[in-house]
């Protein structure tokens, strides 16, 4: 994240990124509610009143953004394809628990959201979630243009995975116990993915 | 639920009960932030100050209460057996979704409850259908004193089956696929379950 002083030589564009960086630090760290539009203009050495102009809707808009964002930056770190599909599974698997270790802020931010009762939160949320859906029917079936129904299944899957991501907040299973479930479950779940589409 | 009239002379404990009721009809058929106080006083025929007599922490600890009267109402309906368990699945099943094609009052506010950010709630949330887990892991692995990790598992199970009847309200599956999903996929998050225990 650039400082306060590079921030005022940045472009529209460039700012508008660097406000989705500040913004995406803050709810990580300190949640939806107790971030407020004084602190992200503060950090990111704005005025207030210009996040207006850069996010209408003020700071439900703005966490609007920044959610789509870090859905987007968790999809683009999976890998894809149709062909040696399944056998990745273990490897993205890996790839997200090691951000969740490392305290990645999309991570964070995604995880924090299922929580907000916002409608607009809500349908972000679940137009976000229906990429990795997507790409986990290519993954698991070979599917590029599945029905809705097989895409509901995996959604379905990825509210049971974070429930067990809780658990593993919680201490009460460890991080081979969720990889061992997964592995398990996975190729069921997808397999009653597939059945909804037949 | 008793009218207003018939309230006044009900003994503490019904009164109680009686708050309960009248409490859950409400927060079922508004949802949390648009029910208040007046409004569960008014309907239940007392005084707004006299609600605090009987739930100290006001607005919150009433809907702590309703919830976990909520989750124990569904978890009453569950037929348990620890020999023809796995068998009672489509049962229980069946059972839970009439609930919620009826409109049910319990199914409904524990529904809701799922997108509140308090503290309080969640904390509700996950001891009351450790309940529910506990009676799973009886009829999926005959396991009356299952470890904590059989329950993690099972807790998960719950958020995936309550992630396809979000899909299920939205229109992207229908009830015969939902009882088709879990009928694939309990087994294997039962198998993945026990594996943890082990």
């Amino acid at each position: 994240v650039a400082d306060a002083k590079q921030a005022r030589r940045l472009t529209p564009d460039a700012r508008r990124r660097h406000l989705l960086e500040v913004s995406l630090t803050l709810f990580a760290r300190q949640g939806y509610s107790d971030t407020d539009l004084s602190d992200i203009a503060e950090a990111a050495g704005i005025r207030r009143t210009l996040l207006y102009h850069y996010f209408e809707g003020g700071k439900e808009s703005l966490y609007v953004a920044v959610l789509q964002h870090a859905w987007a930056d968790l999809a683009s770190r999976m890998t894809i394809d149709p062909v040696r599909g399944p056998g990745l599974m273990p490897d993205n698997l890996r790839t997200y628990l090691d951000l969740i270790e490392a305290g990645d802020e999309s991570a964070e931010v995604v995880r924090q959201s299922r929580r907000l009762d916002l409608a607009s939160v809500k349908e972000t949320t679940r137009t976000a979630s229906r990429a990795i859906a997507q790409n986990m029917a290519i993954n698991q079936l070979g599917m590029e243009d599945p029905p809705e129904s097989v895409l509901s299944v995996f959604q379905a899957f990825m509210a049971f995975f974070e429930g067990l991501l809780e658990e593993w907040a919680h201490g009460a299973l460890d991080r081979t116990q969720v990889e061992g479930v997964v592995a398990i479950t996975l190729p069921a779940i997808a397999a009653a993915a597939r059945d909804t589409g037949s």
